[in-house]
Formats: structure tokens, C-alpha cells, sequence
């Protein structure tokens, strides 16, 4: 087979390799048919990411299936199968949850010894786990083998941007980031029924794709201007569905700034910015919500409950005093003799 | 009117002031019949947030309204009101978003020349944005009262804490923090239906409420001995929902580690951790979500409007070449000479 190799910052060659067979009873190997090239590949080629050099490059690619280990029977040869750019069993808790992407016992393509994506053929390990198969493949066109490919990646990774930030009938929606992710993201909002997708784009080739693909406005802007181009488009308030595409310190300063209260960001670049949280929601699709409780607006939900004694939290008020005594309420809260003091009047 | 005066750390007064009065159209004035004191009081009785002196306490109260402005109609003399934590027009796009908290020209007790909470009469200022009126109030006993006062703040933080975490029907929920926030996240999982309820706490009789509040399950434990309970509980994949009630790195801290990939982090505990971006979440409740897309997950959904032509992101192929020319493909996007290079075997 042939296969590209990381040789270096900017030095990737295609070389010939034996052809890879089944090694493990739950195996698939695969003839790529399509395969391409992600963003994040640049980052070893670009040298932003340390790499070792001598191994196989690529994790978005669709093939025939050729072989089949002795347990999979999910997928038979012939099978046109598109493979995630992530490896997993399909079985565990993490994968149960659908969060394949943080599979207890999942690998990625060209490390552990696992084959790469571009590539002529493929080994693929737990592919009942990891693999789709596409019904009736021997129909389709080369115009939708081009729409299937960006399902191993891009398209996934933009629906689930939007996807994290809630987006769905209704929703104002802001993008930024004009690359293949953030265009999927548009295209994704747009499934999901956003009502005003607005793209953030300097380049007029993309912002065309973004307008095809459902955006209904385009911001042709960055920081500042950007922002108050948003708040414009939002009755000064934000959006509610902020997309982050990009992953770079400013990029989360303008997602911040352009995100109504009570909003949400979603995101799905790689963060290379500072804060160390984010690297570690990142990895495990772990979100943050929260702040100041919005009690006048939850006070009237509530209230019938309270009223009809379903809710009652008032054991929390273990001491009772009269105001004059109020510095002994908060001596008794401080020194922990107190869960909550109640004053009555 | 008797209030609460702040003199400085560990130093608050009652002192005797003019009854308060109606000074804009939009107020009310109340009598208060019920007040308390809240974790976030402590901070300035402690000396860990820096406060000026001479000015009123409190924010958590409900009373008899005693007089109203010339424009409000919501309310009448002698209704029962609850008041919350913030004071908020009720009209502004963060208000109509059920962001109250967030008003665009709300203000807060004890600041701006508004009356504190902790004291007998305050005048209520943007009265129909801020307050909830109690309907048939004569007939209530004084347990309803107790019940009902927590609605000012605590049981609304606690239900924000749930519903930031999504907690629902069948899911597992952690609630660190064992205060009344805490003990209010517990009563408001159970009313929002969580499944598994589990109640980090090293004091009895806290615990206690919390298991007649709804907890399921008692972890007596604290940072990695908690952790690990948490995970025997979980079939070792951590809690759907997490409800972070303390603030400090360590809670943060086995928060991520508690959290189940895919899962989400509540938060309402003001937050005193060194993370920048977890103030500004804080002050504006913006949500983040996102992280490695599970494509294995998302294939199959996405994979039928692929399929019928619905989703075409195709156009972000705007290279095309064969495998051999592999280097090409990246330079090309290196320079941004394409968007994302498809490869054809």
C-alpha cells in the first residue's frame, strides 16, 4: 500500500509499505476510496505541535471494506464504510454516553501502531465500534462520496459545535472561525434550525460558502468592530449560540464579547489558549454553566411547589433570631454553629 | 426602620433610620416580615472581599407591601412579595431572556442608594421587574413562610445550579458543597428528577437534611477518597451532572475529575479560583461546552441527510488531488491557498 509519512515540518512523503492484514479477530481492513486533509494536520507541518517523524499522517477517510476479522459481523467485504477520526470500542461507558471520542479503550489513527488515514489502505482496529457502513453505496455518485467524506470529521465536528452550544429553532447564532469547521458549523446551525446565522468572515471566497451553506449574515470584521457589528444584530444583547472555531486567546476574548447573558459558547478548536480549564473540558466534553441565579425569574416557577409543600428547604434555617440580633446571625453562620439564620421581623 | 449598617469585618449594626419612602413611580415600599443571611454576606463579615463601610445589609427578603408608586398596578397594599437577590426591570432583552440577574439597568440591595435587606422596611426600587406577590398569603402558616423566604435566593440559586448541570429524569448528579446551596441543589435534582443524587458531605447533621431533601447516596469523604467514591457509584465513568457550590480551586478541582466525559459542570458559587474566564462565565451565566467531536456517535444521525442531499458541505473541498501529491495538498492549505484538500485514490 501507500501511505503519507511525517517526516518533518513541512516534509510528508508518500511512501510503499506491505499491505496491512488482519491482526486482531475484531479488524477491518479497508481500501480507501477518499481520504483528506484536516487543519489540525498542519499543526506538525506548521511545527506549532511536536512530532515524532517516521509515522503515518491522517484520520478522515471512507474505503471498501477488503477483509474481515473473524468476530465482525457488522460490516462484510464490499461494505463501504466511513471511519471517525477517532478509534473506538463502542462498548464502554464513555462510548454509551456517545462520547466515543473519550473511549476508555479507543487509540487514533497513526499512533499505537495503527495505520493513518491517508493512506491506500487502512487496518482498522474494533471496527464494529468505530466504523459507519453507507447502504446501498453502489448508486451513489462521486458528488455524494464528496458530501460523505466530511463525515469523518469536519461535518461531525461543526454539528457537534452546535450541538454543545444548544443551537436549534429559534436561536441567533455567530460563527467565527471561516474555515472548513466553522463553514460545517454554518451548515450545521442551519439543520438544526437556527433562525439568524451569522458568519464572521474577512474573506469574501468563504463568506460566499458560508452563504450557501445557510448563513444569513455575514460580518466582515474582527475584534471590536465585530462585536459591535454583533450587539447591531442582536438588540445590543449577544447571541444566544456562540461557535468557536478557532481556538486562540483573541478568538475567545471576541466569543465572550459577542455572547448574550445566559448564552453558551461551543467549541471545538484545539484550544491553544492560555486557560487551563479549557484544555481539560476539551478533552473530555466536560461543560460549564452557571453563574448568578436569575431568582426573579424562577421565583414564580417555583412558588406553586413551595406553596403546596413539595418544596420546602427551610430546615437549611437552623437558628432563628430577631433583627436587633443580627451580628449574632452572622457570628453563628461564621463560626459554622449556623447553616443559614433566619431573621423574623 | 431598623437596618443592618456594615461597619467593617466582624462589626454590623442595627441601627434606626427614616421609614423609606416612595421617590420614583416604579417603587414599592415593604415591610419586611422575613429576612436572612447568605454565604456571600460572609465575605465582607471576613474580610475576604473588601467592603466600604456605613452602608446596609442584605439581600434575601419578603414582606408586606406598605405603599406603592403611581405607575405600578402588579401590586396593592397589603400583598405578600418575595424579593430577589437582584433588582431587575423585567423588561430589557436580558430580562425577557430569563436573565434577570443580568439586567441591563438593575442594581443590587445595599448599593446604588438602595435599602438593604436586613432591616425592617426597604423601598423596592422597578418593583413589578423585581418582585413576586404571593396569592392568597392571609390563609399561610408560619411553616409556609419559612418555606417560601429560601425562594429570595438559596432554593433559586440551588434550582440554577440543577438546571445549569441539565439535571433531569434518569440522570446521576454530585452536589459538592454541603451549605445551603448546596442543600438546595439536592431538593431542586430531586424536583427536576435526577435518578441518583449524591451528597458530598463530612458533617452528620448536614447530610442529614440532605438526605430528607432527596440525596441518594452520602460521600464522606473529600478530594481524591471522594473522587474515587464517586466513580464506584458511577461504573467508574464519573456523574452527568455536576453542582459546584464552594468556589475554590480544590472543589474545582474534584469537580473535573467527578464530571463524566460529555458531562457538565453546574456552578453558583461566586467564584474565588484563580481561572480568569470562570468570573466572566460567572457574572453573564455563560455557558461553555464543546471538545472532541464523537463522530463515531454522529455519523449515523448526520448520515441520512448526507444520503437524501440534504447536507452538502462538499464546497469546503476546494482542492482535489491524488494521494502522490499528498505534500501538495498540505502546502496548499499551509497557504491557505485552499480550504481543506480532498484526496482522490
Amino acid at each position: 500500500m501507500k501511505t503519507g509519512i511525517f517526516y518533518g515540518p513541512g516534509d510528508i512523503r508518500v511512501e510503499t509499505r506491505p499491505d496491512p492484514t488482519i491482526q486482531e479477530p475484531t479488524d477491518v481492513v479497508v481500501k480507501v476510496t477518499y481520504s483528506c486533509i484536516c487543519g489540525s494536520d498542519l499543526w506538525a507541518w506548521r511545527a506549532i505541535n511536536k512530532r515524532e517523524t517516521g509515522g503515518p499522517v491522517g484520520h478522515e477517510f471512507m474505503g471498501i471494506v477488503e477483509a474481515v476479522g473473524d468476530t465482525v459481523t457488522k460490516f462484510k467485504v464490499g461494505d463501504l464504510v466511513i471511519a471517525p477520526f477517532s478509534i473506538s470500542d463502542g462498548t464502554c461507558p464513555e462510548c454509551r454516553n456517545g462520547m466515543t471520542s473519550a473511549c476508555r479503550h479507543g487509540s487514533n489513527w497513526g499512533r499505537d501502531d495503527n495505520d493513518g488515514g491517508q493512506a491506500s489502505m487502512v487496518r482498522v482496529p474494533m471496527a464494529e465500534g468505530t466504523l459507519t457502513a453507507v447502504p446501498d453505496h453502489d448508486k451513489l455518485n462521486e458528488q455524494v462520496m464528496r458530501a460523505l467524506l466530511p463525515l469523518s470529521d469536519v461535518l461531525c465536528t461543526g454539528h457537534h459545535v452546535a450541538v454543545s452550544a444548544e443551537v436549534g429553532p429559534g436561536k441567533t447564532v455567530a460563527v467565527i472561525g471561516d474555515g472548513a469547521v466553522g463553514l460545517c458549523a454554518v451548515a450545521a446551525s442551519k439543520r438544526l434550525g437556527a433562525t439568524k446565522i451569522i458568519l464572521i468572515s474577512t474573506h469574501p471566497d468563504r463568506a460566499e460558502i458560508g452563504q450557501q451553506f445557510g448563513a444569513t449574515d455575514i460580518v466582515d470584521a474582527r475584534g471590536d468592530d465585530a462585536v459591535k457589528q454583533i450587539k447591531a444584530l442582536t438588540d445590543d444583547a449577544g447571541v444566544d449560540a456562540m461557535l468557536e472555531c478557532v481556538g486562540t486567546d483573541e478568538s475567545w476574548e471576541t466569543s465572550f464579547a459577542m455572547t448574550r447573558a445566559g448564552g453558551i459558547i461551543g467549541f471545538v478548536g484545539a484550544p491553544h489558549a492560555k486557560d487551563p480549564s479549557l484544555m481539560r473540558m476539551f478533552r473530555a466534553n466536560i461543560g460549564i454553566r452557571g453563574g448568578v441565579a436569575p431568582a426573579g425569574a424562577y421565583i414564580p416557577e417555583l412558588l406553586p411547589d413551595v406553596l403546596s409543600g413539595k418544596l420546602d428547604v427551610s430546615p437549611i434555617f437552623t437558628l432563628t433570631i430577631p433583627l436587633d440580633d443580627l451580628a449574632e446571625g452572622y457570628q453563628a453562620m461564621d463560626e459554622r454553629r449556623a447553616i443559614k439564620t433566619l431573621i423574623k421581623l
